[in-house]
């Protein structure tokens, strides 16, 4: 797997993947950045979130729940001190849908978090990855 | 730090940050996907490139080398079988610009790889990750 970024100005950075999509990436206005972009470490929780998502999804219309929506919110803490890496990585899913089986998604996403996850067995080596879930019943 | 993302349809989700960005990911084809946008793995490698490439244009502007691109290429190696973490992440800079100092380059380089970037920090945990640089002279 491959990619680049380019630099376009001040601290606006380009990035590039090899299955062909592009992302803006910048920093905060309060480090001389632009905020015209997803600073790089949100890239990680939103990697994350969308990872798991997918699996999430994916498992659970395989086993022909009646799934309308998934939504996944990640909360990252991060050291105080240079190089300010995630110590702790918060993960709450909500699940919606009709008749949906409490055990079918809870399995679900033990699966992605234990199994299939690639994002999270990349990021557990630092931090620390804790779940919870929601189920919404329509 | 925080994020969401949220389910569209097929694997497509959109990632919302709390700077208010927002990105498509969505899987291949392959897989059910549509292709859409990035894979959530692939934001692990630009946020990598993201990260260090603004420590490294930050840093040489600060010593005001006449710098006129950085590009940062990234590639990675996953693990063969599930979760498919990545194993080893290989990172290559571009530094281009009017009487570069090498030394310069170098230090940027050392100083965002050890101390500054976050990306890297957290990622190291599980992937070896190592770097090299080349200096384009205009």
């Amino acid at each position: 797997m491959q990619a680049k970024v380019k630099w376009v100005g001040g601290l606006q950075f380009v990035g590039e993947s090899e299955t062909g999509h592009a992302i803006v990436m910048d920093a905060d206005t309060e480090v001389g950045g632009g905020n015209t972009g997803m600073r790089p470490t949100e890239l990680l929780l939103v990697g994350l979130g969308g990872c798991s998502g997918m699996d999430v999804a994916s498992i659970l219309q395989k086993k022909r729940e009646q799934v309308t929506g998934v939504e996944v919110n990640i909360k990252g803490e991060k050291a105080d001190t240079h190089p300010k890496k995630f110590t702790d990585i918060e993960i709450e899913y909500i699940v919606s849908g009709k008749n949906i089986s409490e055990e079918a998604v809870k399995k679900a996403i033990d699966l992605s978090m234990e199994k299939y996850c690639s994002v999270k067995a990349t990021l557990e080596g630092v931090a620390k990855i804790t779940y919870s879930y929601r189920i919404v019943r329509i």
